[in-house]
């Protein structure tokens, strides 16, 4: 039990939160965003529905996509315009997760086998390339040039992100300045992006935009670190993320950034081993979760999430109340709670 | 020696065709185009412009981008804004042929060292992905729905083109259509569009564009013929391409289809052994060439090609004669004869 307990009416019994709200808030919408991506990703070429269809169809939560019907929801936008935008972003989403398969070596995702186990490689990159093209098509089907800009510097930025994080991967010496800049990037502007862009199809003020941005940038933020603690949470196993592949890979993430801090010589030997990639046995990913846990590092990782949490939750409070505000309330308590 | 002389007026000296007259109209354009890549390739991470400027400053022809400036001419363009484009064009085909590099696990391209080989498979495909981004944000900055329409579409080809190579490849039954299939998606589709786009920003009619649209398809099939050719001709080894890569990778190109088709039983052996990947030696390599030259497949490969260059000028003659005319011709001509 932790304290994100969800904000109560009178009569009502306290409870964990949940996405459901969300989800219900736009599964109708979901079910054509869905129908979007599974006509888009079609291809003349066999591989590229089997391969995409892998990893679309192997029950990733839909996240990015949910954001831009939420927001839409929340400003009232009545149209459609936003389910080919919302199948966009899912498809720079997935072509990013093909790509990091492979850039990370990664074998399993969600509980199976990644694409690039089971396709190889180069289909897997090519399939990426494949979608990315996809979801500028999509855009420019929909035919705003902002919705374009705003996802076009995002995609940038996201690339940008990654590549940064190459280049921390293995730097026992990353701060955590630099880590948030890293998950701002590679993760925040997506969300961002994708919620601020119900905004621009309902054609909100810029104050709205920007309100949907801040909610979706400080959401991805809590959400990447929550990430990041439970590829340390050893009771998190069941979240089908391949756990202690962070430490394998010697990403700096911030559970080791505090660790790391707050170690004492001994422990700051081990944790330089192990980030340069001296450490792989199963015995020194334990050590790793002692160290961490031994520095409440998770907890204090998890209250930063709650901070972002809080500020994506703020940035809501210039909409009016009602059940899209609320489920997009519940839904960044969410992400600070899961994996508890 | 071989036909391709240049059409002469009369008292000229007849010449082999050349690239000169097309990079002579595009010269001062391309410093413009150039400053840009140079420009939009910066980001706040350093590794960034290093790989892509690796590439980049690598001696490539600037084939697509020249097109897109040689279109402006021939329509009598008298603006800017197909510096950006052009510019976005090349770093289409910049992140392809990185991705490229990763997928063929090539070691050498223009007689350099490849980016994946300097700095790894992991950095090559996000820069890759940066890059392919920035194409998109110049296409936004630049503001033309129809050429970003024009553009994602030839790019969602271009992966559709990639991956259908990938699953042709080692299969010895590949079709001489279905390779011409592969390579008018792979490489022409980009050429189509390059040429296409100097239509679009000097708002020219709809059969500007398409002639220029013909233009660039059919030429670009011409060059990747003979670039196909060339990997399987030994006095082209200046070339800077990796000769015998598409053996060694058993891609089915046009000398290889050919020599198959015309091969007695014994040969057909030897080619199915080959492109499935059991005989890699260089001795292999020399036996293939030998086959191939025997068949005449090479003169039969350029045949092809001077075909597709033919019907690349025939395209132009809606066009007023003139200086751009003239060497968008000559380049149609080049195409054919480079590597002899």
């Amino acid at each position: 039990m932790n304290d994100n307990v969800v904000p109560l009416h009178r009569g009502e019994t306290p409870r964990e939160p949940s996405l459901a709200p969300m989800l219900g808030l736009t599964a109708s919408a979901m079910n054509a965003v869905n129908a979007v991506i599974l006509d888009k990703m079609q291809s003349e070429i066999p591989l590229i529905p089997a391969l995409a269809g892998h990893l679309i169809s192997g029950g990733g939560k839909r996240m990015r996509p949910m954001l831009t019907l939420a927001g839409a929801e929340l400003v009232g936008y009545h149209g459609t315009r936003h389910h080919k935008l919302a199948a966009a972003v899912e498809f720079i989403h997935t072509a990013t997760l093909l790509h990091d398969d492979v850039v990370d070596g990664s074998e399993t995702r969600r509980g199976r086998q990644t694409a690039n186990i089971v396709f190889g490689n180069p289909a897997t990159v090519l399939v990426g390339d494949f979608l990315f093209s996809r979801s500028f098509e999509l855009m420019v089907e929909d035919g705003s040039l902002k919705v374009l800009k705003i996802l076009s510097s995002a995609s940038a930025i996201i690339a940008q992100g990654e590549v940064d994080q190459l280049t921390a991967q293995r730097e026992i010496e990353t701060s955590e300045d630099r880590y948030l800049h890293i998950i701002g990037a590679k993760t925040a502007a997506l969300f961002a992006a994708a919620s601020r862009i119900a905004a621009v199809v309902a054609e909100r003020d810029e104050a709205e935009e920007r309100a949907l941005d801040d909610y979706g940038r400080n959401l991805g933020i809590a959400f990447q670190l929550v990430d990041d603690a439970i590829d340390y949470d050893s009771d998190a196993a069941s979240m089908g993320k391949d756990q202690g592949d962070d430490f394998r890979e010697g990403k700096m993430t911030l559970p080791v950034i505090l660790a790391y801090a707050r170690g004492n010589e001994e422990e700051r030997r081990f944790w330089r081993d192990a980030i340069a990639g001296f450490r792989t046995e199963d015995s020194d990913l334990a050590h790793a979760v002692n160290l961490i846990r031994g520095h409440d590092a998770l907890n204090a990782t998890r209250e930063r999430a709650r901070h972002y949490a809080e500020r994506a939750i703020a940035a809501l409070s210039i909409f009016p109340d009602g059940k899209a505000r609320a489920a997009m309330t519940e839904a960044a308590l969410f992400a600070v709670s899961r994996g508890y």
